[in-house]
């Protein structure tokens, strides 16, 4: 089959590998018919992720078909079409029972389980993958839910909400704001929605992006380039800031605003991922009463929202930027990467 | 009267002042009969608060008799003994309705009511003290409850159970870690037992505090200063680290050392004060799933506290170190400053 295959920094190629086995009795294959890119592959191509090595097939987000399933699958069968989750796990552990399915025990991969795909396992970006644990780690596509929106299933929309959203306890009345508007954060404003805030407003350096983001629920959008950003944001509290504060780009920047925007007893829910550690000013905040999460997806709100995108309810498709064939991924990669200019969002890869 | 009278960085004097008057109709005035001393009185002596100006009296614990009442109070009378929660609240505004007392909106002192006695308004190490929204911010001493116990609940033992236990998050089974057995850690430690925990483990430079801390419910101790101090928490565990990682203490060493012994998906609850601010290894804590909290304490947990203590529940006798009259209140500050020397924890001071 063909994939596309990590070379070391820097370097990938599409290139013909052997086809992915059923290796344990858990596992199922799937043979791809849609994937994306994710902002986690371009840091695995700069070579911030060391755990990734040459030879890896990259890619952790897919919808496809069953075309093999291991002896111990039983509530899977060769021909459902399914959204493969970018976390996989065991379901047993005592992470697992927790819902904590990012921290699962098991023993899949050098660090148990939880994101392997493209980083500890060979991923999506191929024609055909093994999924781990399957009957824990995918779930069937609905009838009538295109491919496209269904692999958005996959990572960026339960990131989005499970971080930003659920870890950030977005309730109903709050004034939300999310700092970075690419698609984690485009994901919190979606979902931010379905918890009646008051105001979501959109912060992002981008007018362009704040346009996107008004079009998929931000009620408001201030851009970060203006000296009087954090002015702006104030006015549409009650003066005080922010009840939830979601952080969505993952640099010191955007970490010191959303510190800097958030009430005393709010929250800070941060689902950017960071490449340096942070100043945290605790001489201020000791006495804020914050709450302050972290995290990465366990994909346990997937299956709701899923069903709320079979019902219509969420207004996803604006997510979509680009579509290209599987075998245009290189092309594809060149566009993500060059999003300020290309105002890539998802790109979206079909077989 | 008589009062302790800050005087400047590092001065204060016992000496004579007018006595308090009557301002607000919510205000009632308190004959003092007890106060304690808090590690914040130190940290305002050294002139670190430079909110607290010169001619300010000290001090925000207190159990005492009402011998005034404004023209609104209707629910308290002359002749009643009350505790003073160290945080005054209006019980009117956004923030009380939360039950964010500490948060409080009303016009007493420069930026709002919470923590004001000894702090923006005269405070309680005086024969006399001014109560502001005394209805909200005193409750009555239960029939049978000494004097020195109310008076830990003024502000020490809502602190550790509010900011350290219940923002913990502390469950039945959790292991929790205390870093830092002052009297903040040690009603975290007593106040954690409420909860159903599987281990308290107290974790501390000092062998004697240890001690102590398993005399008020620790199940373990752990001296920080052995090298191999983090390994010992761990094998306390499962190996995978704390549910409840409670910072006692206020400095950047023991801010790093709950982040280093919590597990993910745990719970890193701020109780101390710090000074400067502390790096945030977020780069690897981003994926943990961690929920970080800080805070003033609201006493919102107070009139349960007290429940407790009138039916014996709460076994914080221990907590009392030293008992002095009021107006041996400048030896009492000399013994507390030097706790490493004199094992103070809380200092008794009656009238």
């Amino acid at each position: 089959m063909k994939a596309l295959v990590y070379q070391g920094a820097g370097e990938k190629a599409w290139q013909e590998v052997p086809n992915p086995q059923i290796q344990q009795a858990t596992d199922v294959i799937v043979k791809i018919e849609t994937t994306t890119i994710c902002g986690t592959d371009l840091h695995i191509l700069k070579g911030d992720v060391p755990a990734v090595t040459p030879g890896r097939i990259l890619g952790h987000e897919g919808v496809g078909v069953i075309t093999e399933v291991g002896d111990a699958v039983t509530t899977l069968k060769v021909g459902d079409r399914v959204i493969i989750s970018c976390v996989s796990s065991c379901g047993k552990c005592s992470y697992c029972k927790q819902g904590l399915f990012s921290h699962c025990l098991a023993d899949e991969g050098a660090s148990g389980i939880g994101w392997v795909f493209g980083h500890l396992i060979d991923g999506t970006q191929a024609e055909y993958v093994r999924v781990p644990f399957a009957e824990n780690s995918v779930q069937l596509l609905p009838e009538g839910v295109k491919n496209e929106l269904g692999v958005l299933i996959s990572d960026i929309l339960p990131t989005g909400h499970e971080i930003g959203v659920v870890l950030g306890a977005v309730k109903p009345g709050d004034v939300v704001a999310v700092v970075g508007t690419g698609p984690v954060g485009l994901a919190a404003i979606a979902t931010a929605n379905l918890y009646g805030p008051s105001r979501v407003i959109a912060i992002d350096l981008d007018a362009n992006r704040i346009e996107k983001a008004k079009e998929l629920g931000a009620t408001d959008g201030v851009l970060s380039s203006d000296p009087d950003w954090k002015e702006q944001v104030l006015a549409l509290t009650d003066g005080l800031g922010v009840d939830v504060s979601i952080e969505a780009v993952g640099i010191p920047t955007t970490w010191d605003m959303v510190l800097d925007i958030v009430r005393p007893g709010g929250h800070v829910a941060n689902a950017g991922v960071h490449g340096t550690s942070v100043d945290f000013p605790i001489q201020d905040k000791w006495i804020e009463n914050l709450t302050i999460t972290t995290g990465l997806v366990n994909t346990n709100t997937a299956p709701m929202l899923t069903r709320l995108l079979a019902q219509g309810k969420l207004n996803i498709a604006g997510f979509i930027s680009h579509r290209f064939k599987l075998d245009e991924i290189e092309e594809a990669y060149d566009v993500f990467s060059r999003a300020a200019e290309t105002k890539a969002l998802k790109v979206i890869l079909e077989a």
